[in-house]
């Protein structure tokens, strides 16, 4: 229902993202393999789904207080683009060690950004104070009910895409998109099935399925620095409970070799956070005929990065 | 009609290829900008278009006697896949001269490549030596009924994505797609205006124009290694004098530039000959409201030269 609604407000300014058979990866992995270009948001990820959702639900508050949020780059672009486009003003809080490239480009979209040391609780404490000091409307990266019904319509937008039953698989961090997503596919598509993927690094939300409730996990460096969150959020993880199947694991050394991938067979850039669902629906059994959709939920990759990655030897 | 039966060919093979709206392209040029994925076919350029419709249209002959085919390196690998995918046996000759990435993709897609001396005669010469010899059939890159009828399959696919009048920005070789695409759009919206993109350094449909007849170029390199033939074809070239409204002339630099530019705002990899529509888009004049599309016609570039366009500083 918040979904629906989500869609229908997106609708105006967001185009669907393209649904496109992969060829080589169908005959990689033997399973109809589709991906799901969320590279191609305006803002280089699928985070424009959740701000502008966010903004555009409590959009004369946003006005008049002004909207502040934290990320580590891919949500900050995002209401930074949001709140442009709908005149908001829009402050940000990032740590110092975030991606260069996703700051630079967060201003150039037009946000304010706040740096602040390099830990989840600096940032958390600044945005809270911030928050307090200047009255601006918090809007929450992963786990407000906007945040996660925007996300939905990733969900929904898919299951407008593609026939049949498809198992997904969704890059996590906080576990909002794929929390959001699964509701919509499965209220579309019941036997739909959802599989998460982090990095071996950041498993916070698989230890938390293991442990049947959320649990920290520690801060460690990956490839994918959009999928960093230490704790699944309160909403989203009764929700990937619920309703997905497993979370696989990856490493960096597959997030660097999914870049290439998707590189030379597809000629895609992905960041690698993006790419940890490819290099996740490698590691799922193969099931003759069911089709699977990784959703490349990002892009952007700094080109300093991107040139290392392009470099280095494939994996073995 | 050739190009319709063609669309008929070419369906049960090959999904059509997204258009994509460009936000920052139409932000920066001022007119709705939509980009067509060539990229995104099964080789990685549209080729593989013409080469199935070529092989499909006499399909007997082909796996009787097998096909021959020469090609700087986007033809080869496609008709190497359409040769495969209907089990032909597909024999290429190729400059040494060809880049070493698309030779390697057009053997890994099963094809054989004979490796002829770096001029277009070496090339002609031993195509034809080999054809006489082994009796196979000679599938030509641009300008036969079928490959013009092929190439024609993007300009209906494209006027089934987008409503209206549109220009559509098209690079030039032998002008087969030009060709086939401007019969195909004008046909379905005769509104349309088709404009062609060739390298500076290889202008030469652009010299025939202003001729009024076919006349050879000089061979010269180019990063737009794709582009590089020195006369249009006699089928192709009357049909571009009729129905394009002019082909434009793009710098070295600006092939860089934008393939930088698409990989940085688009995360999309174009090789440098399937950029220069978009470098020809930007010196369109300016025409309120009206969309142009830009065929990013290819993507295969080879990872080194990848990462030394990325490298470059953008120019000014």
């Amino acid at each position: 229902m918040h979904i629906r609604a989500a869609g229908t407000r997106l609708r105006p300014h967001l185009d669907p993202t393209p649904l496109v058979r992969s060829i080589p990866l169908t005959q990689e992995i033997g399973r109809p393999a589709y991906l799901k270009l969320e590279s191609f948001q305006p803002v280089g990820a699928f985070k424009v789904r959740p701000a502008l959702n966010s903004i555009l639900c409590r959009l004369g508050e946003c006005r008049a207080r002004g909207v502040i949020a934290n990320s580590s780059g891919n949500f900050a672009q995002a209401v930074a683009y949001a709140a442009a486009l709908n005149r908001v003003d829009a402050l940000i809080v990032m740590m110092r060690s975030a991606s260069r490239f996703k700051r630079d480009r967060t201003v150039e979209f037009g946000g304010r950004v706040a740096l602040c040391e390099d830990s989840f609780e600096a940032r958390f404490e600044m945005t809270e104070r911030l928050r307090r000091d200047t009255g601006r409307l918090l809007l929450h990266p992963y786990d407000s009910i906007e945040t996660i019904a925007g996300d939905g319509t990733l969900g929904a937008e898919l299951a407008g895409q593609i026939e049949g039953d498809f198992d997904v698989f969704v890059p996590v961090s906080g576990g909002g998109l794929i929390a959001g997503t699964a509701l919509a596919a499965k209220a579309a598509r019941p036997g739909c099935r959802i599989y998460g993927a982090q990095a071996e690094r950041n498993p916070a939300t698989k230890l938390s399925l293991e442990a049947g409730q959320p649990v920290l996990g520690k801060p460690a460096k990956s490839l994918a620095d959009a999928l960093t969150v230490l704790k699944p959020g309160a909403r989203t993880f009764p929700i990937i409970q619920r309703h997905v199947e497993d979370v696989l694991l990856v490493s960096e050394r597959s997030l660097a070799a999914e870049v290439r991938w998707l590189a030379t067979h597809q000629k895609l850039i992905a960041e690698p956070g993006g790419a940890a669902s490819v290099a996740a629906a490698r590691l799922a059994p193969p099931e003759y005929g069911r089709p699977i959709v990784c959703v490349i939920s990002g892009g952007n990759v700094a080109p300093e990065l991107l040139r290392r990655l392009l470099r280095e030897s494939p994996a073995a």
